[in-house]
Protein backbone atom coordinates (compact mmCIF):
# COMPACT_ATOMS: atom_id res chain seq x y z
CA UNK A 1 0.00 0.00 0.00
CA UNK A 2 2.08 3.07 -1.40
CA UNK A 3 0.69 5.38 0.97
CA UNK A 4 1.63 3.72 4.06
CA UNK A 5 4.90 3.09 2.34
CA UNK A 6 5.74 6.87 1.81
CA UNK A 7 4.31 7.48 5.52
CA UNK A 8 7.23 5.04 6.84
CA UNK A 9 9.81 6.48 4.37
CA UNK A 10 8.73 10.16 5.40
CA UNK A 11 8.20 9.82 9.36
CA UNK A 12 9.50 6.55 10.48
CA UNK A 13 12.69 5.83 12.12
CA UNK A 14 14.92 3.47 11.59
CA UNK A 15 17.26 2.33 14.47
CA UNK A 16 20.24 -0.26 15.08
CA UNK A 17 19.21 -3.75 15.64
CA UNK A 18 16.42 -3.30 12.76
CA UNK A 19 14.35 -1.46 15.07
CA UNK A 20 11.71 0.52 12.77
CA UNK A 21 9.86 3.34 14.61
CA UNK A 22 6.59 4.81 13.62
CA UNK A 23 5.41 5.54 17.03
CA UNK A 24 4.77 8.73 15.50
CA UNK A 25 1.66 7.60 13.18
CA UNK A 26 1.07 4.14 14.25
CA UNK A 27 1.66 3.08 17.91
CA UNK A 28 1.43 5.64 20.48
CA UNK A 29 0.78 8.87 18.24
CA UNK A 30 -1.97 7.89 15.45
CA UNK A 31 -3.08 9.15 12.49
CA UNK A 32 -6.73 8.18 12.18
CA UNK A 33 -7.03 9.27 8.43
CA UNK A 34 -4.47 7.06 7.51
CA UNK A 35 -5.74 4.09 9.99
CA UNK A 36 -9.28 4.75 7.30
CA UNK A 37 -7.29 3.94 4.08
CA UNK A 38 -5.38 0.80 6.09
CA UNK A 39 -9.17 0.01 6.54
CA UNK A 40 -10.66 0.50 3.55
CA UNK A 41 -7.50 -1.41 2.24
CA UNK A 42 -7.89 -4.63 4.31
CA UNK A 43 -11.69 -4.71 3.13
CA UNK A 44 -10.33 -4.56 -0.41
CA UNK A 45 -8.26 -7.67 0.17
CA UNK A 46 -11.03 -9.55 2.10
CA UNK A 47 -13.61 -8.55 0.06
CA UNK A 48 -14.19 -12.13 -0.97
CA UNK A 49 -14.32 -13.45 2.67
CA UNK A 50 -16.88 -13.47 4.91
CA UNK A 51 -15.82 -12.04 8.31
CA UNK A 52 -17.99 -11.74 11.36
CA UNK A 53 -15.43 -10.66 14.27
CA UNK A 54 -11.93 -8.93 14.30
CA UNK A 55 -9.91 -10.19 16.82
CA UNK A 56 -6.66 -7.97 18.07
CA UNK A 57 -4.17 -7.89 20.73
CA UNK A 58 -3.67 -5.05 23.06
CA UNK A 59 -2.61 -2.25 22.90
CA UNK A 60 -1.64 -0.75 19.27
CA UNK A 61 -3.49 -3.16 17.38
CA UNK A 62 -6.83 -1.93 18.73
CA UNK A 63 -6.91 1.45 16.83
CA UNK A 64 -5.84 -0.49 13.59
CA UNK A 65 -8.94 -3.61 14.49
CA UNK A 66 -11.38 -0.40 15.27
CA UNK A 67 -10.95 1.57 12.57
CA UNK A 68 -10.94 -1.80 10.28
CA UNK A 69 -13.60 -2.72 11.72
CA UNK A 70 -16.15 -0.28 10.24
CA UNK A 71 -15.58 -1.21 7.15
CA UNK A 72 -16.39 -4.91 7.55
CA UNK A 73 -19.45 -3.76 9.99
CA UNK A 74 -18.53 -6.61 12.76
CA UNK A 75 -17.14 -5.56 16.13
CA UNK A 76 -13.63 -6.30 17.59
CA UNK A 77 -12.13 -8.28 20.24
CA UNK A 78 -9.20 -7.41 21.85
CA UNK A 79 -6.88 -10.60 23.29
CA UNK A 80 -5.65 -9.47 26.90
CA UNK A 81 -2.18 -9.38 27.63
CA UNK A 82 -2.27 -10.22 31.53
CA UNK A 83 -4.87 -12.02 33.78
CA UNK A 84 -7.62 -9.20 34.98
CA UNK A 85 -9.55 -9.66 38.07
CA UNK A 86 -12.35 -8.28 35.99
CA UNK A 87 -12.03 -10.87 33.47
CA UNK A 88 -14.42 -13.80 35.11
CA UNK A 89 -15.33 -16.80 33.85
CA UNK A 90 -13.69 -19.29 31.33
CA UNK A 91 -10.92 -18.12 28.80
CA UNK A 92 -8.70 -19.29 25.76
CA UNK A 93 -5.29 -18.80 26.78
CA UNK A 94 -1.81 -19.23 25.93
CA UNK A 95 1.85 -17.62 26.35
CA UNK A 96 3.66 -15.39 23.81
CA UNK A 97 7.23 -13.86 23.95
CA UNK A 98 7.54 -10.57 23.21
CA UNK A 99 11.06 -9.62 21.93
CA UNK A 100 10.13 -6.17 22.03
CA UNK A 101 9.28 -6.15 26.05
CA UNK A 102 11.67 -9.14 26.36
CA UNK A 103 9.47 -10.99 28.39
CA UNK A 104 6.66 -14.04 28.24
CA UNK A 105 2.83 -12.78 28.32
CA UNK A 106 0.04 -14.70 29.10
CA UNK A 107 -2.81 -13.97 26.02
CA UNK A 108 -6.38 -14.26 26.98
CA UNK A 109 -9.91 -14.31 24.97
CA UNK A 110 -13.11 -14.65 26.97
CA UNK A 111 -14.61 -17.91 25.73
CA UNK A 112 -17.54 -15.84 25.61
CA UNK A 113 -16.26 -13.75 22.21
CA UNK A 114 -14.91 -16.50 19.82
CA UNK A 115 -17.62 -18.97 18.84
CA UNK A 116 -17.25 -21.79 16.31
CA UNK A 117 -19.85 -19.70 14.30
CA UNK A 118 -17.43 -17.06 14.12
CA UNK A 119 -15.08 -16.19 10.59
CA UNK A 120 -12.41 -14.56 11.99
CA UNK A 121 -10.10 -11.33 10.71
CA UNK A 122 -6.93 -11.09 12.76
CA UNK A 123 -5.46 -7.76 12.32
CA UNK A 124 -2.36 -6.45 13.97
CA UNK A 125 0.26 -3.68 13.97
CA UNK A 126 3.37 -5.56 13.02
CA UNK A 127 4.67 -9.05 12.34
CA UNK A 128 8.05 -9.96 12.91
CA UNK A 129 9.10 -13.26 14.17
CA UNK A 130 4.87 -14.06 14.60
CA UNK A 131 5.01 -14.86 17.98
CA UNK A 132 1.94 -12.61 19.00
CA UNK A 133 0.13 -13.71 15.59
CA UNK A 134 0.61 -17.60 16.34
CA UNK A 135 -0.67 -16.89 19.23
CA UNK A 136 -3.75 -15.45 18.49
CA UNK A 137 -3.84 -18.22 15.90
CA UNK A 138 -4.35 -20.72 18.66
CA UNK A 139 -6.69 -18.90 20.35
CA UNK A 140 -9.23 -19.07 17.54
CA UNK A 141 -8.25 -22.74 16.62
CA UNK A 142 -9.20 -23.98 20.35
CA UNK A 143 -12.20 -21.79 19.55
CA UNK A 144 -13.42 -23.85 16.92
CA UNK A 145 -13.93 -20.49 14.79
CA UNK A 146 -12.80 -19.98 11.23
CA UNK A 147 -9.75 -17.88 10.27
CA UNK A 148 -10.08 -16.23 7.33
CA UNK A 149 -7.29 -14.42 7.79
CA UNK A 150 -4.78 -11.85 9.24
CA UNK A 151 -4.16 -8.13 8.18
CA UNK A 152 -0.93 -6.60 8.78
CA UNK A 153 0.12 -3.04 9.09
CA UNK A 154 3.88 -3.73 8.76
CA UNK A 155 5.69 -7.23 8.33
CA UNK A 156 9.22 -7.21 8.47
CA UNK A 157 9.44 -9.50 5.64
CA UNK A 158 13.09 -10.23 6.51
CA UNK A 159 12.02 -12.19 9.72
CA UNK A 160 10.66 -15.58 9.49
CA UNK A 161 7.03 -15.11 10.80
CA UNK A 162 5.20 -13.90 7.37
CA UNK A 163 6.54 -16.93 5.34
CA UNK A 164 5.80 -19.92 8.25
CA UNK A 165 2.38 -18.16 8.91
CA UNK A 166 1.95 -18.38 4.66
CA UNK A 167 3.11 -21.91 4.50
CA UNK A 168 -0.05 -22.90 7.06
CA UNK A 169 -1.66 -21.62 3.99
CA UNK A 170 -3.45 -18.40 5.62
CA UNK A 171 -4.08 -15.56 3.83
CA UNK A 172 -2.21 -13.23 4.99
CA UNK A 173 -1.91 -9.46 3.93
CA UNK A 174 0.93 -7.07 4.87
CA UNK A 175 -0.14 -3.46 3.83
CA UNK A 176 3.90 -2.81 3.85
CA UNK A 177 6.82 -5.26 3.77
CA UNK A 178 9.90 -4.08 4.88
CA UNK A 179 12.30 -6.59 3.12
CA UNK A 180 15.41 -4.71 4.38
CA UNK A 181 16.70 -1.61 6.51
CA UNK A 182 20.03 -0.13 6.96
CA UNK A 183 20.35 2.28 9.98
CA UNK A 184 23.87 3.41 8.99
CA UNK A 185 22.38 5.24 6.20
CA UNK A 186 18.93 5.44 7.04
CA UNK A 187 17.58 3.53 4.29
CA UNK A 188 14.24 1.16 3.74
CA UNK A 189 13.51 -0.92 1.11
CA UNK A 190 9.92 -2.09 0.39
CA UNK A 191 9.01 -6.00 -1.40
CA UNK A 192 7.78 -4.70 -4.98
CA UNK A 193 4.22 -5.17 -5.97
CA UNK A 194 2.75 -5.67 -2.66
CA UNK B 1 -26.71 9.16 26.83
CA UNK B 2 -29.68 6.76 26.17
CA UNK B 3 -28.23 4.59 23.66
CA UNK B 4 -25.39 3.62 26.39
CA UNK B 5 -27.57 3.62 29.71
CA UNK B 6 -30.00 1.36 27.32
CA UNK B 7 -27.24 -0.98 26.18
CA UNK B 8 -25.56 -1.16 29.73
CA UNK B 9 -29.04 -2.19 31.34
CA UNK B 10 -29.58 -4.80 28.73
CA UNK B 11 -25.56 -6.00 28.64
CA UNK B 12 -24.19 -5.21 31.24
CA UNK B 13 -23.91 -7.26 34.44
CA UNK B 14 -23.79 -6.14 37.85
CA UNK B 15 -21.27 -8.23 40.04
CA UNK B 16 -20.55 -8.08 44.29
CA UNK B 17 -18.11 -5.43 45.47
CA UNK B 18 -19.93 -2.54 42.74
CA UNK B 19 -18.16 -4.11 39.95
CA UNK B 20 -20.02 -3.28 36.12
CA UNK B 21 -18.98 -5.62 33.49
CA UNK B 22 -19.58 -4.09 30.30
CA UNK B 23 -16.80 -6.60 28.87
CA UNK B 24 -19.40 -7.55 25.91
CA UNK B 25 -19.59 -4.32 24.29
CA UNK B 26 -17.15 -2.09 25.62
CA UNK B 27 -13.55 -3.33 26.94
CA UNK B 28 -12.84 -6.79 25.83
CA UNK B 29 -15.23 -7.16 23.11
CA UNK B 30 -16.50 -3.57 21.49
CA UNK B 31 -19.27 -2.65 19.17
CA UNK B 32 -17.67 -0.20 16.72
CA UNK B 33 -21.60 0.79 15.48
CA UNK B 34 -21.97 2.17 19.43
CA UNK B 35 -18.88 3.76 19.76
CA UNK B 36 -19.88 5.81 16.44
CA UNK B 37 -22.39 6.86 18.02
CA UNK B 38 -20.21 7.61 21.62
CA UNK B 39 -17.86 9.65 19.37
CA UNK B 40 -20.94 12.02 17.40
CA UNK B 41 -21.84 12.76 21.60
CA UNK B 42 -18.63 13.93 21.90
CA UNK B 43 -18.00 15.75 19.75
CA UNK B 44 -22.11 17.44 20.10
CA UNK B 45 -20.89 17.68 24.32
CA UNK B 46 -17.53 19.76 23.17
CA UNK B 47 -18.37 21.35 19.65
CA UNK B 48 -17.21 24.84 21.58
CA UNK B 49 -13.72 23.60 21.99
CA UNK B 50 -11.01 23.62 19.61
CA UNK B 51 -9.56 20.14 20.00
CA UNK B 52 -6.03 19.28 18.24
CA UNK B 53 -5.85 15.90 19.75
CA UNK B 54 -7.13 13.26 21.79
CA UNK B 55 -4.90 11.59 24.43
CA UNK B 56 -6.43 8.22 26.20
CA UNK B 57 -4.67 5.31 28.25
CA UNK B 58 -4.03 1.60 26.97
CA UNK B 59 -5.78 -0.78 26.22
CA UNK B 60 -10.08 -0.06 26.81
CA UNK B 61 -9.73 4.01 26.16
CA UNK B 62 -7.69 3.27 22.88
CA UNK B 63 -10.93 2.04 20.93
CA UNK B 64 -13.31 4.64 22.04
CA UNK B 65 -10.62 7.66 21.12
CA UNK B 66 -9.84 6.11 17.77
CA UNK B 67 -13.32 6.35 16.95
CA UNK B 68 -13.79 9.60 18.41
CA UNK B 69 -11.39 11.25 16.86
CA UNK B 70 -12.79 10.94 13.40
CA UNK B 71 -15.72 13.48 14.36
CA UNK B 72 -12.73 15.84 15.46
CA UNK B 73 -11.06 15.27 12.81
CA UNK B 74 -7.61 14.89 14.67
CA UNK B 75 -5.01 12.39 15.70
CA UNK B 76 -5.34 10.29 19.05
CA UNK B 77 -2.36 9.74 21.65
CA UNK B 78 -2.34 7.04 23.99
CA UNK B 79 -0.31 6.77 26.94
CA UNK B 80 1.78 3.64 27.64
CA UNK B 81 1.35 1.62 30.76
CA UNK B 82 4.45 0.83 31.47
CA UNK B 83 8.32 1.93 30.02
CA UNK B 84 8.84 0.15 26.83
CA UNK B 85 12.54 -0.20 25.14
CA UNK B 86 10.73 1.19 21.44
CA UNK B 87 10.16 4.35 23.38
CA UNK B 88 13.10 5.98 23.35
CA UNK B 89 13.87 10.15 23.98
CA UNK B 90 11.98 12.04 26.43
CA UNK B 91 9.13 11.24 27.93
CA UNK B 92 6.14 12.54 30.54
CA UNK B 93 5.94 9.73 32.88
CA UNK B 94 3.92 10.02 36.44
CA UNK B 95 2.29 7.21 38.86
CA UNK B 96 -1.20 5.86 38.57
CA UNK B 97 -2.77 3.28 40.73
CA UNK B 98 -5.21 0.91 39.34
CA UNK B 99 -7.45 -0.91 41.93
CA UNK B 100 -8.99 -3.07 39.25
CA UNK B 101 -5.47 -4.59 38.74
CA UNK B 102 -4.15 -4.02 42.43
CA UNK B 103 -0.66 -2.37 41.24
CA UNK B 104 0.43 0.96 40.26
CA UNK B 105 1.65 1.85 36.70
CA UNK B 106 3.93 4.19 35.45
CA UNK B 107 1.98 5.60 32.46
CA UNK B 108 4.35 7.52 29.44
CA UNK B 109 3.77 9.45 26.62
CA UNK B 110 6.54 10.63 24.95
CA UNK B 111 7.18 15.05 25.03
CA UNK B 112 7.02 14.27 20.99
CA UNK B 113 3.12 14.01 21.10
CA UNK B 114 1.80 16.78 23.84
CA UNK B 115 3.29 20.30 22.90
CA UNK B 116 2.54 23.71 24.68
CA UNK B 117 0.17 24.47 21.42
CA UNK B 118 -1.46 21.19 22.05
CA UNK B 119 -5.31 21.03 22.96
CA UNK B 120 -6.16 17.82 24.30
CA UNK B 121 -9.44 16.23 24.99
CA UNK B 122 -8.40 13.06 27.47
CA UNK B 123 -11.24 10.10 26.35
CA UNK B 124 -11.18 7.22 28.70
CA UNK B 125 -13.99 4.28 29.15
CA UNK B 126 -14.22 3.99 32.79
CA UNK B 127 -14.18 6.97 36.00
CA UNK B 128 -14.66 5.58 39.41
CA UNK B 129 -11.63 6.83 41.64
CA UNK B 130 -9.92 9.08 38.78
CA UNK B 131 -6.37 7.84 39.74
CA UNK B 132 -6.11 7.00 35.86
CA UNK B 133 -7.45 10.47 34.98
CA UNK B 134 -5.23 12.92 37.31
CA UNK B 135 -2.64 10.84 36.08
CA UNK B 136 -3.68 12.04 32.53
CA UNK B 137 -4.21 15.40 33.65
CA UNK B 138 -0.70 15.41 35.36
CA UNK B 139 0.82 14.63 31.83
CA UNK B 140 -0.82 17.01 29.99
CA UNK B 141 -0.10 19.88 32.99
CA UNK B 142 3.46 18.44 32.68
CA UNK B 143 3.62 19.49 28.56
CA UNK B 144 1.79 23.12 28.73
CA UNK B 145 -0.82 21.59 26.51
CA UNK B 146 -4.29 22.90 27.33
CA UNK B 147 -6.63 20.88 28.68
CA UNK B 148 -10.09 21.19 27.02
CA UNK B 149 -11.97 18.70 28.41
CA UNK B 150 -12.94 15.02 29.13
CA UNK B 151 -14.73 12.93 27.80
CA UNK B 152 -15.60 9.40 30.04
CA UNK B 153 -18.19 6.71 28.59
CA UNK B 154 -19.12 5.36 32.26
CA UNK B 155 -18.74 6.94 35.21
CA UNK B 156 -19.39 5.46 38.82
CA UNK B 157 -21.38 8.47 40.10
CA UNK B 158 -21.07 7.12 43.69
CA UNK B 159 -17.40 7.20 43.84
CA UNK B 160 -15.55 10.49 44.39
CA UNK B 161 -13.30 11.13 41.33
CA UNK B 162 -15.92 12.56 39.17
CA UNK B 163 -16.67 15.59 41.82
CA UNK B 164 -13.15 16.07 42.75
CA UNK B 165 -12.31 16.43 38.98
CA UNK B 166 -14.91 19.02 38.21
CA UNK B 167 -14.26 20.88 41.28
CA UNK B 168 -10.71 21.30 39.19
CA UNK B 169 -13.04 23.60 36.66
CA UNK B 170 -12.51 20.79 34.29
CA UNK B 171 -15.38 20.22 31.90
CA UNK B 172 -16.26 16.33 31.82
CA UNK B 173 -18.59 14.63 30.26
CA UNK B 174 -19.39 11.19 30.91
CA UNK B 175 -22.24 9.95 28.67
CA UNK B 176 -23.79 7.64 31.31
CA UNK B 177 -23.75 8.18 35.03
CA UNK B 178 -24.19 5.41 37.05
CA UNK B 179 -25.29 6.40 40.77
CA UNK B 180 -26.03 2.88 42.30
CA UNK B 181 -25.94 -0.33 41.41
CA UNK B 182 -27.28 -3.22 43.91
CA UNK B 183 -26.11 -6.86 42.62
CA UNK B 184 -28.72 -8.94 44.74
CA UNK B 185 -31.71 -7.37 42.65
CA UNK B 186 -29.33 -6.26 39.49
CA UNK B 187 -30.63 -2.94 39.43
CA UNK B 188 -28.29 -0.26 37.84
CA UNK B 189 -29.77 3.68 38.60
CA UNK B 190 -28.83 6.15 36.17
CA UNK B 191 -28.19 10.30 37.26
CA UNK B 192 -30.92 11.96 35.11
CA UNK B 193 -31.20 14.56 33.16
CA UNK B 194 -26.94 13.56 31.67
Amino acid sequence: MKMLEDRILKDGTVKEGNVLKVDSFLNHQIDIELLNEMGKEFKRRFADKKITKILTIEASGIAIASIAAQYFKVPIVFAKKSQSINLDGESYTTKIQSFTHNRVYDVIVSKKYLSPDDHILVIDDFLANGCALKGLIELVKASGASLEGIGIAIEKGFQKGGEEIRQMGIQLESLAIVDGMDWTTKTINFRANN
